[in-house]
């Protein structure tokens, strides 16, 4: 089988190395496993800048959306009160595990396009002080708009509330700051810009906010405190952890640092994003974000209003080039989105470039190549609204 | 690094091709990936003689244990109860599961030497007329004692009850009839008798009973019902699945088939078990279980009454030989656990137990080899019924 790239936002392309890391079968309570799952703890505060006296890195077993609802289901009182942010669907997960665990929570929600604005937010947290907790998503996988967790961070952190933030598809990727931004509780999974492979996520986590959460957690498979004591007690997960995928997440870990560390890969990421912008607007799409939002990991892109589209035969023909992107996932425009994160360069982007203006010809679209630019790109769609 | 082989309950030694088959990234919402999976729900129902008009297979990411709870808070009506019956570690963990969602529950316990009796689960039943579901674990991987779920589930059937049955260390390794057994809930995970990798478990699920459950669920993540739409709909995960896991596990099954089925890997076990147990009692060691209540999965043994035993140090001589083993977990006697399951053979049982007379000789304790047999094994320990 060919080599397929995966433009996704994960799971992502991994290099070959770190999926070679999975030849060993290791016992998960053996000493040796233990030892990684140690190491790979550490590096994730250091990844985060964060002071091991401080926060602690707990690895959970499952997808990013495990983790998030580890969180929220463990560390929330039962008389607390949780406001999310909503812009998109992650933000919109979120408030779905408050209903379904019955947690009391207020959503405040803005348009899918914009980011969240800290003064609604102080606003919002000053009319209802039995707020106890504030979530947010940093990137919006749904879109590729980056909220401003920052300036968020600050307002909660003045009102004295708990924060999580949902960097599932941000960290690594993007240099974050959990500590200055004053983030209790950050989520992000393996399976991101960290370049591992699915099957685990993580927490990182203000120490002195999660010893407050004795007692909350309402699930024992997803208790984030009793994961963390277990961890601390005997290094181990209490429950079978996905050995291989450790043992490829510390590869990944031993390949961000040969790669110079989240800021070099931030730049590759960045890199990566501009010349796919350069290129599909040169093919004659428009991406859906206004530029300031649009964060390099994702990009959402305006189905063409063009009577040859359609989106499962663009999937499929770039599939059949090796090709993988994503559909869409907003709820008031038809976009497909397009990842430039995971193990891959702008050889490899321009490589979709060029799959993208064929599957076009064979469409029977036309592409500025044949001297028609911009001639049908996003007509006819609800909106969008710079250029790409 | 030599070659370990894990003698323990999973995560435990796959086949190289088993693991080489992670070497490729696919995107999971992609067509082949998702053939995949169909495949594997397909397999999962064959290996349980199941028929798909009535049962559905659904996995779920995580430890197995998350899937066990992904059962008890999705199925369980609010005005519900669960009688859990209890004889070591993993019932234990299910009544801690129905106390931490705060399902109402009630616990019928026996000895960890001792199988559930069908009578007295009758009796419970026909006292406790609001019972709704019965759940009971198979294999307890705590000692290896098997409980009876056909008889057991005889009267859950007559009693007109829902049956939960976790077979996590016996499916695969041995042939069930969950049908046969008026089970409506069997859960099972990769890595144990599948030989697959950890990552993810899975549900065997009698589609009528699941369907009834609507509404019931407490948790997003570990929604059953909704997993089960998500992937009836369009044969995704509803969240990111562990790609990598789920490749391995297809060529697992490839491989349970090659070798014959269930019925040829449980006659491998069961040789793994038989010679275990006659070389260990050469050794002088004896087993906690009376022989009737012992399956071929996993075996404890009881610590020898010798002044220089050490678990840990038996621990680490025999891991410097590539041969792990795993710590007991019966609460009335001090124990250590040797699997059989996973890709090993009468060979490697042997090597073993070569490994074990070398480490009994490096720690300076008499051997049979020495003429000494039995003359220390099990004294003093609380009991241990019958010889190994």
């Amino acid at each position: 089988m060919p080599r397929r790239i995966l433009f996704t936002p994960g799971p992502l392309s991994t290099s070959p190395t770190v999926k070679s890391a999975m030849q060993e079968d290791l016992g998960s309570r053996d000493r040796s496993f233990l030892e990684i799952v140690a190491q790979i703890r550490r590096v994730l505060l250091e990844v985060a800048h964060l002071d091991p006296e401080r926060y602690c890195a707990i690895p959970m077993q499952g997808s990013g959306t495990f983790s998030v609802e580890a969180v929220l289901s463990s560390v929330v009182p039962r008389n607390g009160r949780v406001l999310v942010l909503v812009n998109g669907a992650y933000g919109r997960r979120m408030a779905n595990i408050c209903q379904r665990l019955s947690l009391p929570h207020h959503v405040l929600e803005c348009s899918e396009r914009s980011p969240h604005d800290p003064a609604m937010v102080e606003a919002t947290l000053d009319a209802a002080p039995d707020t106890s907790h504030v979530a947010v998503v940093h990137c919006e996988t749904s879109t590729g708009l980056l909220n401003p967790v920052r300036d968020i961070g600050a307002v909660v952190a003045r009102a004295g509330r708990s924060y999580l933030v949902d960097a599932m598809s941000s960290f690594g990727g993007m240099d974050l700051r959990p500590e200055r931004w004053n983030v209790d509780y950050l989520v992000s999974s393996a399976n991101k810009c960290l370049e591992g492979v699915p099957g685990f996520a993580f927490v990182l986590a203000r120490k002195a906010a999660l010893r407050e959460s004795e007692g909350h957690a309402r699930s024992l498979s997803l208790d984030l405190l009793e994961q963390w004591k277990g961890l601390e007690r005997n290094g181990q997960f209490r429950f079978t952890p996905p050995t291989h995928c450790l043992l490829a997440f510390r590869q990944a870990l031993v390949e961000l640092e040969q790669e110079g560390g989240v800021k070099a890969r931030a730049a590759r990421y960045r890199a990566n994003h501009v010349l796919l912008l350069r290129g599909m607007r040169q093919l004659g799409f428009r991406r859906y974000l206004p530029p300031e939002n649009q964060s390099h990991v994702i990009t959402s892109f305006l189905y063409p209003a063009h009577p040859r589209w359609s989106f499962q035969r663009f999937y499929d023909e770039l599939n059949s080039r090796g090709m993988v992107i994503y559909p869409g996932k907003v709820s008031d425009a038809d976009c497909f989105r397009i990842g430039t994160i995971g193990r891959m360069d702008q050889q490899d982007v321009r490589a979709l470039l060029r799959a993208v203006g064929e599957t076009m010809t064979a469409m029977g679209m036309d592409s500025p190549a044949q001297g028609r630019q911009h001639s049908w790109a996003g007509e006819g769609n609800t909106g969008g609204p710079g250029p790409a």
